[in-house]
């Protein structure tokens, strides 16, 4: 009993309930967490007499449920339907290439459910049918290959608790708060447990030439959406995956085939993966030449001989750290005891410790990491806090385990300038109004 | 690359094609692990002409793909309609009070995917308005109180990866094989990211006095399903869960509050839960006195004293592990490298290792374990073997980290006789046919 004591005074939990009732008796009078507990619509039966409560039994208690299995593929309660991806539809007004945006206000855990996981298509979402799936592996190659979906399951698979993000991630923050929602801020990303083969078992199979430096990568989509990809890590930790979640993936994932390069910018994890060429020099596509490339304008006089230049290969989604209670969609109600709830990721690598600012970054508090810190993961971090009603200016920022400390707006736009579309994983500020209101603000 | 090449030596990958090509013009005709690749149907565009393969491209990518967010909530692929929970109808003709299985064939990873998470349900599937759902804690306390959901997630949260195992699970094979399906004799288990409160944080709210020695938990559905909890471990390491894989908890699993109490018989994870009274003695109710209580008829002369005599609160779910490929579900199509896959449990911690055996239990080979390895999860492993068509007795053997071993049939008949119908933790036996059909035996 002593460590459990140890554990609730550390998280002040005690002092979680504002006023706490002196008797039994004082249940039906009490607030807890500063709100009435509506005694008199749904209480307990049976022994609860004994506390002189009302022996109310609620209405679905009193009649027979639904029969087992009516959906044997489930679904959500009635009661989450608000819960969903959202587009931005002046962000992208044609609905063929465009973002769907992970809700993560009402995410819980560390793993986004395949329902609500982000969704960035470039040429809409192909139905594809995986008896005629093919995976081709040729170029540089000693024997080139064509595999079945039934091939690659065949191979050794391995599972891994990754994170996706898009590099246009927060992109619509770079010139100052433009959406008022968490979803639509930090929404380009999801977590899941993805199933697949390494690739570099694959490529064993095929055997790359001495010259075969970089593959091609291609998806089976309208667009074709292509990355190159550096033969060390299609190597070191990519994926060739087929499973998300414990399911096989979903469409707007890739089904049946995707690549996952780890910690690396979401579209190069090509969705509907059909073909790997290995080449000796990047392939140099659209999809990282005319996009997904960074212009720099630097306001650092120092640097103007960067300005019209443009970051490209920029591939590394580096450390971020988001606070998703409370945001917009999640309000503070009264003042009292809260937790601070957020997610941290870094696609260097483990998270090796977040903090959290209640005065817009000029004090600091270490945040405690919750459940697992994995490799290239979304990672949790919590703080417990006290509101009053004062105003308040709230960030997080993430540090890696290379050391690497999420930078602010303004070191970002001191480097690379306001032009910059991808790549803002600047520290994000959300303004409690005295209301308990939240907004997104930058200082 | 030499690490890679090391790997790749030990699994065996390059010998995993049977016949591979001699040049690149030999792919159209070749058999890749067995089979002919249907080159003709789906192969790559572009720079493939290089390679002598003909330029076709799927019909797929030729066409404009479905709007972003056409499902703001996503589903499967219309290709994966099959994968879904079954019931078996001799098992329970009552749809009501019934069960649905997981399709543990077509799970990938160590993740259960919401919508296919085995689902035992006593008085059918309640729908419950959160808003309206209280969960009551009274009894042998200082302070009664009742929370509503909003009050609960208040409360600093954790995120597990569990298993629940319903101690029925296998109980069909108690007297033999009586199911021709992997999902049938092994799918009454799921394994989740939950999300929730550890109880002793409520507890500790609450104040338990010192006569307070245990919970009885009961549900808000039809049957009000009702189990009594030791106090020590509901301070140990019990949730109020909220949360699965990211999302609200679904109807199925308790939608919107259940209880769970990680390696424990899964009815203890009570659902819907709505009430927790604290108590000195256990309650003794319905379901751990007439069910979930296994009656022993041991063979064993010296102890026929227990003739007539039940295990009653046998709460653990002890070690266990199963091949999930192949299975009947899974066969084998050619001779050749495969990889055999499986998943093992334990109620009392970590899997330490899992043996597999061949040829009925005589000769062992440890597996590896692969990905995480969690307490009281489901961990995955997996061992490559060559298939030249003889008949196979396969099986599998979890050891747990306390040292415990998964037992044989034998050796439980001959504890318990064949009477019981919950825990049956038995190493099971799969026998492929020179066809390579499995099937379910014991030996």
């Amino acid at each position: 009993m002593s460590d459990e004591k140890s554990i609730i005074d550390k998280l002040a939990i005690n002092q979680l309930i504002s006023d706490k009732p002196k008797s039994s008796t004082e249940i039906s009078r009490r607030k807890f967490l500063g709100k009435a507990a509506a005694v008199s619509t749904v209480v307990a039966s049976g022994s609860v007499a004994a506390n002189n409560l009302p022996p109310n039994v609620p209405a679905w208690q009193k009649t027979l449920g639904k029969p087992v299995n009516s959906n044997p593929y489930g679904q959500p309660s009635k009661y989450e339907a608000d819960v969903k991806r959202l587009r931005v539809p002046w962000l992208t007004p044609d609905s063929i290439a465009s973002i769907s945006f992970t809700p993560l206000a009402e995410i819980k855990g560390m793993i986004s459910p395949n329902g609500l996981a982000f969704e960035r298509d470039h040429g809409g979402l192909p139905t594809i049918d995986p008896k005629q799936h093919r995976l081709m592996i040729h170029g540089l190659v000693d024997k080139p290959i064509i595999l079945t979906m039934e091939d690659i399951e065949r191979f050794p698979t391995v599972s891994r608790i990754h994170f996706i993000e898009c590099p246009a991630n927060s992109a619509m923050e770079w010139k100052g708060p433009q959406v008022g929602r968490l979803q639509f801020t930090h929404g380009m990303t999801n977590c899941c447990e993805w199933t697949g083969v390494p690739l570099k078992y694959i490529l064993a199979e095929v055997g790359i030439k001495p010259e075969g430096k970089w593959l091609l990568a291609e998806g089976a989509d309208s667009a074709a959406m292509s990355r190159s990809i550096p033969m060390e890590k299609a190597l070191d930790d990519t994926l060739v995956v087929f499973g998300q979640n414990g399911e096989a993936l979903r469409p707007e994932q890739g089904y049946p085939l995707r690549l996952l390069t780890p910690g690396w910018e979401g579209n190069t994890s090509i969705k509907w993966l059909r073909r790997l060429e290995v080449t000796a020099e990047p392939s140099y596509q659209r999809e990282e030449t005319s996009k997904y490339t960074d212009l720099i304008a630097p306001r650092d006089e120092s640097r103007k001989d960067l300005v019209g230049k443009a970051y490209m290969f920029s591939w590394i989604m580096e450390a971020k750290a988001i606070i998703t209670f409370p945001c917009p969609e999640k309000p503070l109600k009264d003042h009292g005891k809260y937790v601070i709830n957020g997610l941290a990721w870094t696609g260097t690598g483990k998270i090796k410790h977040v903090d959290v600012s209640l005065d817009g970054g000029v004090t600091w508090k270490e945040a405690e990491l919750n459940g697992l810190v994995l490799d290239k993961c979304w990672t949790r971090f919590s703080l417990p806090f006290e509101w009053n009603g004062e105003e308040i200016l709230m960030q997080s920022r993430a540090t890696g385990e290379d050391g690497y400390v999420q930078p602010t707006i303004e070191q970002l736009r001191e480097a690379r300038g306001v032009s910059s579309i991808y790549h803002n994983n600047s520290i994000h500020t959300w303004k409690v109004s005295k209301k308990g209101e939240v907004e997104s603000v930058q200082v």
